[in-house]
């Protein structure tokens, strides 16, 4: 890749030697709108003041509007098991467009989406990931807290969401 | 794979050239009967119609006799997370030979095939996956869709697979 | 989810009744400017009338720009062990920004990439995978063929990306 | 867990009752010693800084002594598919104890080591991922950069490591 990346330095030189507004831009690599590390670094600032506040350490995860990875963050003491269900709370948030408190609520036993923790390799159906929606009302990411009771885990997802209303 | 083409391509001239009909022709790879991208594009149409009907954005997957994805299609606004269902939904009706609904119905807890989900790398229990049976009276495949409320989901893959009837 | 799609509808309709203003609307749920089902299907017929040019049966997949798949078509006789190389083109090419020819270049044996196909789940580090850029110079996903020689699958690919431009 | 929150809680209330200072007091949970979060946001400062400088976009991961995440950063426009890759640097790291530059020297085709990087579910054995050692010169987890050049990602590694020396 170091070759590939000369050869876009040289490519560079050489745009800016001639100005041709006809050049072929680089492409535009993220869509418009989409979370931005200012924006997760805010949330995860609230979040974490949140976990001090009722003194429970946390995991923190943060996806984008593809459901990937963002941001993280592992307090002191926080279970090393929920590294993963954190992250795996803001996907499932992220993946159905919902909290996953109300995506558990209707997969319990009898109900309709019994069982669909079995797909996209292992949701998780209980509270702690949460949308985040900017002041646009656009879905930009979720937010999954794992580390405390799930009503505390939702606490902090939730004052982390509450960061870029 | 590029040699293999060249022998595919070499092949063929011989074939061309001799006109002989004792030669042995290319073996055929596709089962007589099996569900053509034709017809799959046309279930495809007829699950968008119905859903666009509903007003719910959906995920809608087709697979062959063998079970192996033939077709998919994500409407804006369709859940990220129902990729996975709605191809697991069409896989699993496929499997058993049986709508989602029904398979369901039976694995429920207390009952006979209790656990089943978590055979063949993750079944989906819950409706949405249904056969496709050609006017031949034959399974050529199933469609799964997923993105709205399970009844929801089962109208859409039924409308797709009343196109083929 | 019935439910809770009940709910959304009553939801909605004491909106409609009140017309406040003031309502929190529904969040927008895809960020603006990414892949459109439409536009997915016109780089597939694009891709498709390349393959039939050729005369090689292939599997097209297309992503969005978060890297999760959009539509997907397999051509009668094409190879089934296709289906996952093709996802994986597209993935790939979404995931690192260029070409799976130009990925694979620096990922070759000596080179500095080399063993990078161990990561994301398995990358594919051959050519057949390409950029999907829109006429806003904006990478709005990736278009992955599979089924026959790879300067075969890039052909397809391009001529299913030209359609967009 | 709530069930165990609360048996805490129980627990915490009984120790304030007696005061008895010969309690069993609960376990210490981390290993004196480990990387705090305060470190790794100084590491992840410091590496966001160099990336910044050489204006390539970058995934930077951090690891504590166990090998287990503990804190990620993705700046806009890095690669999607760098997330796993600058994760699995800082695990390959921190599970050999050197950096994936040595490592990786000493696994090429013909090297002693070929083929290790199919152990642990996915080795990466490029530069980019570097010990972290603190001032006591105690190896504390290790940090994995991806997003530019091997050397590139190697030197935002070692810029992040330098902060904690």
């Amino acid at each position: 890749m170091k070759k590939l990346m000369l050869t876009t330095t040289l490519a560079l030189s050489l745009m800016l030697l001639c100005c041709a507004p006809a050049l072929a831009a680089d492409p535009v690599k993220t869509l418009s709108g989409d979370i931005t590390l200012a924006q997760a670094q805010k949330i995860l600032a609230a979040a974490l003041k949140k976990a001090e506040a009722i003194k429970v350490p946390m995991n923190i995860a943060i996806v984008d509007a593809g459901g990937n990875l963002k941001a993280f963050y592992r307090q002191e003491d926080a279970f090393i098991g929920s590294i993963d269900i954190s992250i795996k709370k803001a996907v499932t948030a992220r993946y159905f467009n919902m909290s996953t408190r109300t995506l558990g609520s209707v997969s319990q036993v009898g109900q309709p989406l019994y069982g669909i923790e079995a797909s996209n390799d292992g949701l998780i159906l209980f509270a702690g990931g949460v949308l985040l929606v900017d002041a646009n009302n656009v879905i930009i990411g979720a937010i999954g807290v794992s580390g405390g009771s799930v009503d505390e885990d939702e606490s902090v997802a939730m004052a982390g969401a509450a960061a870029i209303k």
